[in-house]
């Protein structure tokens, strides 16, 4: 059995019911979701041992996180119970014309207070085959970032492969560092990137012209980078969008068909399971095409469930390439 | 009044709402439905008497099934507790590209150990103007084909008018006998069946290449045949399909326009609802065309409706024949 | 701060969630909502003072339906307690091609019996910049339709500007006048009329074969009317609409684009919704062009809203005329 | 198969969900209800056939009314669709001090516009074994006091037993009779009457000191009348409430125990369960002490129940009175 | 009319729904509440204008409190917008001998964040006849300690009367001062003090053995106190309490009796409903005794009804103290 | 950390939400329970290594299940994916005088088709230190029974205390064998026994008139029997129930006081968390009496928790015990 370990904030998600806006709720709907633990969650679909590094306060919030986690198949063993609220994010579900919304409310987190240093991350990673992580945890606090440094480092010593997802958000990045001073040396531990033109300008400081370029410069610098991935997503509404996915290697260019998407039922969660669909392929060696395709296909599927994870068989998933998208299962 | 007698199976549908999964439901949502009790409701909507023979076991739950069915304007003077328990299905409903899916649980049901062996048929069926039966009872057991062969012969001695939904289910059919060895005795009883390609082939063990090879051997072998009727689906998603409906005499073909239906709010029961449609046309004494359009309306007017039944009026349903769909009615 | 007094009845509405139809509901939605009401929450939205003239019943329902005009941001000083009940209207929501229905139950309402009488008009209108009445108010009964001239009687006094919907309703118009009995009154009253050929029609006891021919007629005969404007609707389904708007004056025409909305949450309250965003648009002084567009922003931001009420920023309808429909924004 | 013909208004019952207060909710618990159909309804859970006279407004309204009718065992083939509304009442579920509060809205009802005045009912009461009225038919209006007389003169010439719950309301009355003008006439033909000393006194116009007096009046005045019954209910709280009963012939009085009832899910209907439990045990033949016995029983198990409705088997109820109360049942 | 400021802070409450605990729920009802606003919205029931002084994020949730306050009848016009995020509080509603539970999250939000400097409270204040505070504002940060203190000293200036809910809270004071050090100068303003023995040690830093002692203390101490109110609790469990309530003037002790409540449907707020009737009947020139038995009943009213807000009319709160607890109203 | 083996059957449970009676249900509220996996989660709660020992349907009910216990701290790790369906049970739940209904659904199940044939139990149990087992599983089926003695006696061999919940059920033990061919084998390798005379009686096929003898005879017969526990329960209505537990060794008998619950929100369960309150004292070497208050604490903090499952933490459940029984917690 292979096994994954990702490391992010999971927070507390709360929705308006029914297409309501946050006015007209009188009650709303509860998850938990983070980027990276909803990689994991949809890794462990499909089999993988995933072991998930976070931190949650030690009250009953923290452990209905915990709970929600174990629900999703994820190994619980490495969760800190720690000082600090739960991240919260409410997130107002759009239609039509009228976009989702979403409010975040995570400063003070116990994950933003943990930075893992007390734990000796070559032990933990010793039957690990994969580690990811996110843009989003250094962008959170310092001591995040020394934590995704930590185990990136001990990644980078057992030989493990690294993917990352840049995931660069404006609104973060607000504990005086500037994503250049952090992002590369963390990019420089990392084989596979998920990343567009406007995350490598933000994570590196730079004012590229075309993806192209960023591409060009990412190869040239990062010397273990094998693979950049990018989606491309076309909104035509809140409640239709087309997907295509593209891979590049130093020497290789893959693309995927175009999906259209109508309803949306939850647009939310739809990279990360993107993500995990793609080191699902890498991690089984499968070729770059098939892994691609995968991928995009579990972000098609993803929209069509509601809350943050992917959950779906990889026969699910496959009868999308295949073409057999919606016909009744008895 | 007219009256119909229908005969099969009624199961508890349990559905997560929301358009959840089933790992994250906490709820289900409750219904009954059964193939041809839907197509009764559907026909006591318009003002048919419609008497329905099934079997529950003596419990609370049989007893809400036959509430149900008088709810939906059903006699329920024929229905027999007995021994068994209540046939269930989990229905997931999905949504663009993620099918919806069934999961049957109705082995060793009451109706399963039905047969009306009991029952003076001829003295139930002397009111009666229309009897119509479906492929999945004779399917279920064969007691369930038993009491299927002995309301169509007091039929046939009574010279009364039976429809046959053929509607094949290869997850049936596990009692020992084939198909083919019981569906052609019932085929030979019916003058209307609604049935396609491959119904014709699993019933008749047969393996025609096409429709046409079907229904001449069909018209040739089963002397009170008067028509054959189907149904053409397109599925471009879960959300999203089309359909159209060809009805087939020895000398006529008659064909619908394609409606195009979009959302799909539940695409169970919309089979039932186009035989409830085409029976009232049939013995209202509409022409094949005007019976046939009315029967497809049906169907598409069900896939707006929740739950396994039709329900609505003959003039709602009519609009849609007359181009008015969708606008609001004050 | 700008001020605008609006007019008219407030009904409990009740819906059927999840699709049903009545008779499939246990529960029922509860909102409240009535045209003019729904023009003055829009408006509140962004910042103007609304005052609404109202009545309910003096018991919990009539003081539920204030609470929700106070939530709405709408000042609720001028609500009069009084005989009757509260209106009540029962809306199924439709989907693809059905539509949704609407039951009006609102005969003998507290609005009904109030005629406004022992009100100073001209003194609650002292600091009020603009009044909007609409063609339901005179429908419903003597009093209403007293009560609606009197404060535009009092507007005109004092020169404020008066927009009305003409709104006609052909299952009102139950007290023994004719439209053409009591319209043209309060029409010569009003600056600025929404209303297509038919309402002229059914409002002057007319025949025009033409919208222009209408329009002509109501310059000629109004002479306080500056502008008459309509919105066309294409109902492709009970979920898909297309829209556009179109203002004239004595020179000059003025349309927007045309719109496509699905799916559409909530279709009530869209012609409301468009009404806020006009009188919003010449309250403040902007084109007429400008002021056209954010009212079809408004309205086709509404179909994607719960409830009657048109809950959204100017900056979130803005971002509908600027193209960017549907993106999430966090 | 015994059979009983019950009459009077089914309304639609409008709850606010969870205790809340009626501004505070935002849906309401939807059910129907009216207390004679409730007495119908549970006679029908004991075998008793059970055919209701009342109207419906011919909407989507009534004929969901119509529909939940007969899902609780009723014959809905005396239901007139009619000119009118539907009957509406608001019902704020109390709990501790807080009592329970219902808003009546049943003005203009289809039934109060209903006399039955071109219905045979001889013919209608053939096979008709009982007949059961309550005061609030007559107080509703002149129409329906014509439809009562009209039947219980049709039952008194044809032999038939009638019961009546006399139930006088003071919100009622408000069509130009006071009740001593009708109520008296209807009495002269009922055989058992449910009523206080406040119902005599209200609806013969009368001022007796006791129930005694008013008792021996009654037994003196009514030559057809066979015995009077009471319920004496203790109000610790709105949750918490005692319960016995009491029946008086000319010559004998019977009690019942007291039953302490903790907590109350549902209050409204118990009256009705009572009556219905009566006509059960004097139908069946049981005795007085045995038939008033069930009669409580079934009003105590009523109060376990949501809804208007006991749902209840025989045995259920006879539990109650063999001291097993409350254990589970496997 | 009369008028009352209330201030403090008014946080988002999410419950799970049916007696689940945190670790069951899939969905929080919302609500908004806070000590002081609750004692507002008590009292603009009973017709009193009230300001409420508080502040949240300019955003959809803060919105959503304004819309909340608004709908419970409290005037706005007080409401900063500023940085920061919104008090949240999760509350577990516990039954029998589990106790309810609140984890509280509100660091960092817009109240704590608010001094008032900015504001001429004199000017505010001059239409208001009595101003409420209580010890959680002064608890929460520096600023609110601040803002308190501000709105006071003005009151004093005005001659208003002020009422103060001790309300020691150990969980708060975390902003590096203790109660001793501010909550004297408060007090040292405040006329009307609802607060026990234990409030009196923490504020003041004492060690009082006795309530007696604490009373006689603060009459010595704080010249403008006229009268110290405190409640008693039996608690039998979660769902069974005893109440009653006294009140001490220098020379007087007022009591009322012991009032029992099962089953407790919401026990929050119910100190909040208390301060709202005392201060009502002290407002209202009522006696001492009259205002204390009408603050115990509200204080008792409110255990019957969910959320943090005593929803209810003087007469209803009267039929408590007149010994009519839980009948029916129709 | 200590670890737990359990082994039984896992049910979907379906109950009606607001104390619904089934024919009321519109939808069924969704949860999972098993007399053991419930000892499980309740051990799992207080830091317990636990791995149930199950067998479900490889579908998505199955996997839901599992999901289910994952969530609820236990390891899957032993839960076999094997043919059959998942058993069910429908809980309608009571009140006052109305008893909770249960109906079992569960013939044919996955783990009634499961012997455990192909496990080595002496491996799985290497690190184990107690096993519990209750008297359900031999009664489902002859493979259940093989697979519990499978199990003991490995943990026999193994020296690993075993403790059974004997919990006769005369609606199972369908399959062709007596209890008392095949319980007392199981009792021989049992050290603590829950049990009451009835359950002796009919597990050994005996007819003992007291507890006494039947105790006496145990203690005589088993020679692993350390102590024998039962608990008694006084039902006063569905709502209101008083428990208490005993034990007796050889030597010593130890009682605890008597506990009144009232309300009880959720009666299933209550023994299996007063079993896993017993388990978890003896394992953690706490004296007999501590071990049966902590036991019975534990079964009435149930009685206040939806679901079959005790969430609680050992600081929760001693507060009942210290007499701190309902306060609220800030």
């Amino acid at each position: 059995m292979k096994s994954v370990l990702t490391l992010g904030e999971v927070m507390l998600r709360l929705s308006p019911p029914n297409h309501f806006r946050f006015e007209q709720a009188t009650s709303l709907e509860m998850e938990f979701g983070g980027s990276e633990a909803n990689v994991g969650a949809a890794l462990s679909n499909w089999g993988i041992h995933v072991r998930h590094v976070t931190a949650f306060p030690d009250n009953e919030l923290g452990h209905s996180a915990a709970a929600h986690l174990r629900k999703n198949g994820i190994d619980d063993s490495l969760i800190q119970f720690s000082e600090g609220r739960i991240g919260l994010y409410f997130l107002e579900h759009g239609a039509a014309q009228r976009g989702s919304k979403i409010i975040y409310d995570r400063a003070g987190s116990s994950f933003s207070n943990y930075d893992g240093s007390e734990v000796d991350w070559k032990e933990v990673l010793r039957n690990i085959h994969w580690v990811h992580w996110s843009g989003i945890s250094p962008a959170i606090s310092r001591k995040s970032a020394d934590l995704t440094l930590r185990i990136l480092e001990a990644a980078h010593e057992l030989g493990i492969r690294v993917s990352g997802d840049l995931n660069y958000r404006s609104n973060l990045w607000n504990y005086g560092k500037q994503p250049h001073e952090i992002m590369p040396k963390l990019m420089t531990l990392t084989q596979v990137m998920i990343a567009g033109k406007r995350d490598f300008n933000q994570c590196l400081g730079k004012d590229f012209e075309s993806f192209d370029q960023a591409k060009s410069f990412a190869f040239d610098t990062f010397h273990k980078l094998q693979m950049i991935v990018r989606t491309k997503r076309e909104v035509h509404s809140a409640s239709f969008n087309s997907l295509s996915a593209h891979l590049y290697t130093k020497d290789q260019d893959v693309s995927t068909e175009t999906f259209e998407v109508q309803p949306i039922i939850d647009r939310v969660g739809t990279g990360d399971a993107f993500a995990g669909g793609l080191i699902y392929g890498l991690l089984m060696d499968q070729s770059l095409e098939h892994s691609l395709n995968f991928a995009i296909a579990c972000s098609v599927f993803k929209h069509s469930i509601p809350g943050d994870i992917l959950n779906g068989t990889v026969e699910e998933i496959n009868e999308i390439l295949q073409g057999n998208s919606g016909a009744i299962k008895r």
